[in-house]
C-alpha cells in the first residue's frame, strides 16, 4: 500500500503526551481502514534548544521536508522565555512556517455540544457557531524587516509590514475555495481605512471575488470584527485575514467557543502537504502529569486525513469516535464539570481508539 | 468666573444630535455649580468634506487649539467610504489626533447594572468588570511611512510601525498613574515574541515599573489578551498598549460589556487639554430620527469635567443623574428591552438635565 511519511514533533510541555495518543489513533486507522503510516520523530522548540542549541535543527527541517505531513504537539515554556531571539521556541515556529512555505493557517472554531457551558458567552449567542479563520502565515509584520536605530528622540524600534499581490491572492483564493465547500460566506478582515497593506488586500479580494460569484463577500474592519465575533459569532462562516490580525482574531474566536482544548489547526502551502497541531499551547503547568486533553491533537489528525490525504472515511471515523466518547460522558480535567471524575490523557486516547 | 472654551464638533450621522444633549447638560452645570462655558462649533469629518472639501478644515483645527477641550460627536458614513484617502473622514480623525498631540486614548469599559443582560457574555463572567484601555494614539503603524512599490512578485504595499522610547514612556507613565488611582493593576499588552517595537515597548515598561512598585504589572501577549478579555474580563484593571492593538482590544472590551451605547472616551496630550467623544460611531442608519442614545456623549462630558477641568462635583452629578434616570427605567431604543416604550434622544437628554 501507499505508505505516508509522518514527521512527528512532540515538542515541549504536554506536546509529547498528546501526540502519543494521536499516533495510537493513526495506527488504529491502519488496522481498520488499511492505511499505512511511517512515523519519524524530530526535536523542535525548547527541547531542541536544550539538546541541539537551536529551536529548529536542520535534521528536523529535512525530516519535515521529506515527509507527507507533520504532526506537531506544542512548543514553548517559561524556561526559554527570556532567551535571546535565536534561542527561543517561537523563532523555530516562525522558521518552520517559512521554510516549509506554509502560508495558510486554517483554524476551525466550532462549538462542541457538550462544551457549550464552558464558554463565557451565553449559549443562545453561541448557538450554531461554526467558523473557520484562514490566516496568512508567512508575510506581513511577522516577517518584514525589523531593527533598532537611534532617532532624534532616542532609541527607536521599527517593524515593517509588507504584502505583495501574490501573497494576498493565494491565501484569498484558498479562503474562497474553502467558503465554497461550506456556507459560501466569506468575511475579509482588514484595516483599509488606515493601512496601505490593507488597501492592497482589499483591492485584491475585490478582484478575486469576481471568480467566486457564488460566495457572499463582506469586508470587515479588524476592530469591528473583534466586536462582531462577540456579538454575532454564528453569523460568520469563513474569515480570511493577514498574519497579525489573524493571530489575534483566531485566538478570540477559539476562546469564545469555550472549546479551546478541542480545537485543531492546519498550516498549508501550495500542495497537499501540511503541518497539523492543536490550538492549545504547551501548558507547562500540567506537563508530565498525564492529565492533558489529547482530543485537539486527535482531531488534528482528522484534519490531516481530510486536507492532506483525502482519507475522509477515517477522518469521519475519528470525529465520530470523539463525539461518542464525549457523549458517553468521559472527560479530561480541562473539560470536566466534576473534576473528581476526570480521566487522564492515556485513558481518553484509549477510549477514542477503541471507538474507531 | 473662569469661562472654559469648548470646541464643539457634531460631525456626521447621529453626532450632532447626541452632542446637542451633552451641551444642554453642560449648560445645566453652569446653573447648578456656577461653571462657565463658551461654545464654538466647527465642521469636521464627512460634513466638512462636503462643505469645505477637506475632513479637517484649518479653521476647525485652530478653533480646537484655542479651546480648553473638544467635544466630538462622531464622524464617518458610507457616503465617504470610497473617497480617496485625503477625502475620507478617518483621515481627519488621524490628522486631528496628531495635530493636537493627543497621544493617549482612554477608554473605560464598565458594566451598567441595568445593561448587564445586553452583553453576550454570561452575567457571572461579567460581574465586576470595570477596566480602562489606555491606547497609544499618535504612533505605531498608523503613522509610519506607507507606500506601494513594484517588487519581484508584482505590486507590494508597505506599512511601517515605528516607536521611540519617549513615545512609549509617556503613555506607559500615564497608564501607571491611572492604575495608581484605581486597583493598582496594570496589564501591558505587546507581541514581544515577534515584534521589535514590542520588545522596546516591554523593555521600557519594565524600566518604568521601577518607579511604580505599588502597581502590580503583568505582560500579556496581544493574542492571549484577546482571549483573556473573554475569559476573565473582571480581572483587568488598566490595560496599556500600542495604537493598533489598542484599536482592536478597546473595541473588544467595549463590546463585551454590552454597554457600547454608554461608553465614553478621552484623548489626551501632555497637559489638561483633551478631546472627548462617545465610543459608538456615527450610526448613519438611525441618523436624523431623534432616537440615538445621548448617554455616552453626556458621560464624555463627565469625563471631560474630571480629567481636563477637575470639576469632580459636576462630573459626579452627571453620573448620578444618568444612573437615576436609568434606574427609573427610562431607555432609548438601543438599550430598551421593550422597544415600544423607548424614548428619544431629546427626551433622554431632558430627563438627565432635570436630574442634575
Ligand atoms: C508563538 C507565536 C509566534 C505564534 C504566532 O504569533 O504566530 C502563536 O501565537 C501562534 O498563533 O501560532
Ligand atoms: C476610524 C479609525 C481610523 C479609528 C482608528 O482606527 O483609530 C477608529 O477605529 C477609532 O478607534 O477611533
Amino acid at each position: 500500500a501507499d505508505v505516508k511519511k509522518i514527521a512527528v514533533i512532540g515538542g515541549d510541555g504536554i506536546g509529547p503526551e498528546v501526540v502519543a495518543e494521536a499516533i495510537k489513533v493513526m495506527k488504529k486507522t491502519e488496522e481498520v481502514f488499511g492505511y499505512g503510516f511511517e512515523f519519524e520523530h524530530g526535536l523542535f522548540g525548547g527541547i531542541a534548544i536544550d539538546e541541539k542549541g537551536t529551536p529548529l535543527p536542520e535534521e528536523t527541517l529535512q525530516m519535515c521536508k521529506k515527509s507527507d505531513a507533520v504532526l506537531l504537539g506544542a512548543v514553548g515554556g517559561p524556561k526559554w522565555d527570556s532567551n535571546p531571539k535565536e534561542l527561543r521556541p517561537e523563532t523555530g515556529l516562525l522558521g518552520i512556517r517559512k521554510a516549509l512555505g506554509l502560508f495558510s493557517n486554517i483554524r476551525p472554531a466550532n462549538v462542541f455540544d457538550c462544551l457549550k457551558e464552558a464558554s463565557t458567552l451565553k449559549p443562545e449567542v453561541l448557538e450554531g457557531t461554526d467558523l473557520i479563520v484562514v490566516r496568512e502565515l508567512t508575510g506581513g509584520i511577522y516577517f518584514g524587516e525589523k531593527f533598532r536605530r537611534e532617532g532624534e528622540n532616542g532609541q527607536e524600534a521599527v517593524d515593517t509590514c509588507v504584502y505583495n499581490v501574490n501573497e494576498i491572492e493565494r491565501i484569498v483564493r484558498q479562503a474562497f475555495e474553502i467558503a465554497r465547500t461550506r456556507s459560501k460566506r466569506l468575511a475579509s478582515v482588514d484595516k483599509a481605512n488606515v493601512l496601505e497593506t490593507s488597501r492592497l488586500w482589499r483591492e485584491t479580494v475585490i478582484r478575486i471575488a469576481a471568480d467566486y460569484p457564488d460566495v457572499e463577500l463582506e469586508h470587515v474592519l479588524v476592530d469591528n470584527c473583534a466586536m462582531q465575533l462577540l456579538r454575532r459569532p454564528a453569523s460568520f462562516d469563513v474569515i480570511v485575514t493577514e498574519n497579525m490580525f489573524g493571530d489575534i482574531l483566531s485566538d478570540e474566536a477559539a476562546m469564545l467557543t469555550g472549546s479551546i482544548g478541542m480545537l485543531s489547526s492546519a498550516s498549508l502551502g501550495e500542495g497537499a502537504f501540511g503541518l497539523y497541531e492543536p490550538v492549545h499551547g504547551s501548558a507547562p503547568d500540567i506537563a508530565g502529569q498525564g492529565i492533558a486533553n489529547p482530543i485537539a491533537t486527535i482531531l488534528s489528525v482528522a484534519l490531516m486525513f481530510r486536507l492532506t490525504f483525502g482519507y475522509h472515511d477515517a477522518a469521519e471515523a475519528i470525529e465520530r469516535a470523539v463525539k461518542e466518547v464525549l457523549d458517553a460522558g468521559h472527560r479530561t480535567g480541562d473539560i470536566a464539570v466534576d473534576k473528581s471524575k476526570a480521566i487522564g490523557t492515556v485513558a481518553m486516547g484509549e477510549l477514542i481508539v477503541n471507538a474507531i
